[in-house]
């Protein structure tokens, strides 16, 4: 039977829910709704118009409405806003914006595709400076060509979300002097704390003045103050502290709302009417690791919904396990991704999950091909089960494949010693035989089976303020070009000679660049009768990165006599 | 209680296998022996020496014996080989090749990691050319050396397997005239027939002389005569036909060996003897797919064997699934994996799998960020249960990310179903919200379904001769830009206007740039009343790598206008 199904928003999910109908039907009727101007444009790229890299905003658009009309026979209707939902009768409300009109259509199905917006607070002065939001085609084009007409080239950017450290980053390509404001502790919370500091280092670096741990109090004429007192001068401002689901529509129709204040739907993403169906950012979905309900504002699992929709719509059976979330971002030279939970989830989330870390840098390929960078990797596993829960990878290598891997392996329920076991390609130009998640799963079999005791960066201040009894076992040179001050050097290569000048009678730190000497050096004191050793995971090389930013931001006194990034 | 452990071979199975060794217990006595004058080597990076990408032949040898005393208190003895061992006294010969001398030691455990080498045919006339073959150091040196010295520039290597390729390729960019000669119709037989034009191709365009289906007859004076007659000038002559497994000294010692010719383990690398194990390229192990034994010469394996040994030793239980296999490597601009099962494997093994292929080609990252390229994929998976068996990728961009996430999917037992549901870290720079291996997934989904049927691009010649109804869906630039001789250009945008000038009563194939545009025109007329309508799979793209290659060497009428490569 012919059906005539609507969709409100031809972004990604509504775009796409689209042509996936088209091909599973040729009679239905299909009419989408698009509020602004475009239909189906890629709205992660925008900030990449900033830079230049897509340098034709009119790129960014993907898809016009002409091309759904003759390639998929899809009406798609732009400056059009579905204004209200009539359930009982099955029709939308309809506005015309260009020829300033309200009509009526009829449905049979309808998905509700309407997208998150960006938050705007209301801020004392906001209407004394030139705020913008990045959302659409037409924002990144309005951005972009304010900034380019200003002789003072200073922005501030508020929020370090993805949107946020992308905006800065392209704007700082394009020359700008860009000052990105996070009211947290830290940006980008799908790293956590101790992971994002190399993050933090690499914006520092390319000289975008990033402030942490300070919120917007007001604005004033081309000035930005800070509830610290600071205050950035600044010609333009991009808001982007947040996104807040587009329920209006749905709410108003009556519609349930999660929780979490965006959509309810079910397993099939239907709402509480069986004809309505919600997809995208403006739903919230089940989350299989914290078995809970969250918001997950990612293209693919937006585009993953258009389809199941499509085919339930079509009575096609999906499967849906629930999300656990995969993202990347590239900052500046750095790839970073992340999936699944971390730290700052699980502290955020009612779940009691007994989790264990490994953090640990390994060459991202082979250390004698010219290019080979270390990776920095945390890994989040389960104590009981040692089912993986997470991980974190960022470096100037392949980040996005080693998350990737991991992504695949939680969906698919694998443990520690499953990571152990994958056989993955390797190539000198790719990666090492044994490969950063490999060893990642190496490392909490170890942890795990209680063959070691490890201790994170982030506890090293603390360590050092108390004088605890530190062994530095990377060999002299290494020692003297840069060490954590009043640490003993004991060189791996001279342990097996010296090791009685180690105490016995307290606890013993050991360290050497990355943690793979000094974890040899704790088996091997662990055998020669020492109960009290513990390797500090990451070593010097991941100190030097946790401590850099903090330290220059904060005017600290560095534990270290010299940081070394290599 | 103390344990005195000798190791045969230093190279990546064994130096691994001895540093774990140490780590699990202080006071065993480790001793390895290694036939050459190098310990830890980085093997996989031979080839690599040549072209100048690592410059000093130094760097390739990772640790010196000395570092293994110092670090690991491990007793590494090179220019040492054991030639023989006695079982029943447990003690083995060793000739120091330095001393000239013979002596005995006594071994509690013995692993042996003595690799493969390079096979030497009886070919007339060997004696009359510079012969070089690369397992060592050593090798690569001496090869290196002696072509720096050369003249003439022309070099033949002989065998188009990873060190056949490796080495054309880096000989080439340092500026040698190679010619590759492979004896079968296609080099790299992890790729399929139709995957592995696409490599042809790039070396064919890179100025390396690929002979494929041809073979060696004899050597003569600077020259390489082959079988068809063709004779080739050349000043050395690189072997690299393939390995044999070391097993003289285990078959000598009566040890069991393999109807593979390696030597036969069980789930833990140990022998028949159950104080001897066996790890690395000499032994045979079991393949999780076909359910039999096979061979398999890979760095990462060898490595997981000699920590699993080293575990066994020191009572520590491991886990053993099988293996599937998984490689990469570079091929001048393009980077190609593999994993699992492929078209090749399946027919030269006794398994009855009922199999079919997805083939596809889609962006590596999004299409307008400025490097996106396509990334050819292929996807293996069982018809009865959707379980994924295997994967090929090739592209300028990021290959072994994708087939690591096959190679993890299929570690893991997963389905077609799961591939379509992974959650895979998404940023314009990386890759598309619907990665190519998520692509991969709809689409078997989509087969498999019955939805519609599809034609690899191997049959499209046999098409064209016998005039099928071909109809190309792009657009009329596009077509104009290159096509199919004798095929109809519908594009998508005139299609169901123009729907019917396609025949009923016959089987119509249709194609576009990739097979996107095709599927969704495919489907269009499915639902259109067409029942006999075939998507050619990967479409004009894929087609011109198919062809070309062939066309050029075989100086063919190729079936197409134009080649397209875009």
């Amino acid at each position: 039977m012919k059906k005539r199904i609507l969709i409100v928003g031809g972004v990604a999910g509504g775009a796409s829910a689209a042509a996936r109908l088209r091909r599973l039907s040729e009679e239905d009727e299909i009419i989408m709704f698009e509020k602004g101007p475009h239909a189906s444009f890629s709205n992660c790229s925008l900030p990449y118009h900033l830079s230049g890299i897509i340098e034709d905003a009119d790129k960014l658009v993907l898809m016009s409405p002409e091309k759904f009309k003759v390639q998929y026979n899809i009406d798609v209707r732009v400056n059009s806003e579905v204004i209200s939902i009539d359930r009982e009768n099955k029709e939308v409300q309809v506005r015309n914006y260009m020829k300033n009109e309200i009509y009526i259509e009829k449905y049979d199905k309808l998905i509700l595709s309407p997208g998150a917006k960006p938050i705007v607070p209301k801020i004392e002065g906001i209407e004394k400076v030139n705020i913008f939001t990045i959302r659409n085609v037409v924002d990144i084009d309005k951005l972009n060509n304010f900034v380019k007409g200003l002789d003072i080239k200073d922005v501030t950017v508020i929020g370090g979300g993805f949107i946020g450290v992308e905006t800065a980053e392209n704007l700082r390509e394009a020359g700008y002097k860009i000052t990105l404001v996070e009211g947290s502790e830290q940006i980008l919370r799908t790293f956590d704390y101790d992971m994002v500091q190399i993050l933090h280092k690499e914006i520092y670096d390319n000289d975008v003045d990033l402030i942490v741990n300070d919120k917007v109090k007001a604005f004033d004429r081309n000035k930005v103050i800070l509830e610290s007192g600071r205050e950035i001068n600044t010609k333009a401002v991009v808001l982007a502290i947040g996104v807040t689901p587009e329920i209006t529509l749905a709410k108003e129709a009556g519609l349930e709302i999660g929780k979490t204040g965006a959509i309810k739907v079910d397993r099939n993403y239907r709402t509480s009417d069986r004809d309505i169906y919600a997809i995208g950012d403006a739903i919230e979905v089940y989350n299989a690791l914290t078995h809970d309900y969250f918001k997950l504002s990612l293209a693919g699992p937006a585009l993953k919904q258009a389809r199941a929709v499509a085919d339930h719509i079509n009575g096609i059976k999906g499967l849906n396990k629930g999300y656990i979330g995969s993202s990347a971002i590239k900052v500046f030279s750095l790839n970073a991704a992340a999936t699944g939970l971390n730290e700052n989830l699980i502290k955020a989330s009612n779940i009691k999950i007994n989790y264990d870390i490994v953090r640990l840098i390994a060459n991202d390929k082979v250390g004698i091909i010219p290019d080979a960078a270390p990776m920095h990797f945390k890994l989040l596993y389960e104590v009981e089960t040692g089912k993986v829960l997470g991980a974190q990878a960022i470096g100037r290598g392949d980040a996005t494949k080693r998350i990737d891997i991991i992504a695949t392996l939680i969906k698919m329920g694998g443990t520690i010693e499953d990571l152990q076991d994958l056989e993955l390609s390797y190539a000198p130009p790719y990666s090492t035989a044994k490969d950063v998640v490999n060893y990642a799963g190496y490392i909490a079999g170890n942890i795990s089976n209680g063959d070691f005791k490890q201790i994170n960066v982030d506890k090293l201040r603390e360590l050092v303020e108390n004088n605890a009894f530190i062994v530095d076992v990377r060999e002299r040179m290494e020692y003297e070009n840069g060490h954590i001050k009043g640490t003993v050097n004991i060189p791996l290569s001279e342990l097996r000679v010296r090791y009685k000048e180690i105490p016995k009678d307290k606890p013993v730190y050991l360290h050497c660049r990355t943690g793979q000497r000094s974890y040899n050096a704790v088996v091997a004191l662990k055998n020669l009768g020492f109960d009290n050793v513990i390797n500090i995971t990451g070593s010097f090389l991941a100190l030097s990165y946790y401590e850099y930013f903090n330290d220059k931001v904060l005017n600290r006194e560095p534990i270290v006599t010299k940081y070394n990034f290599k």
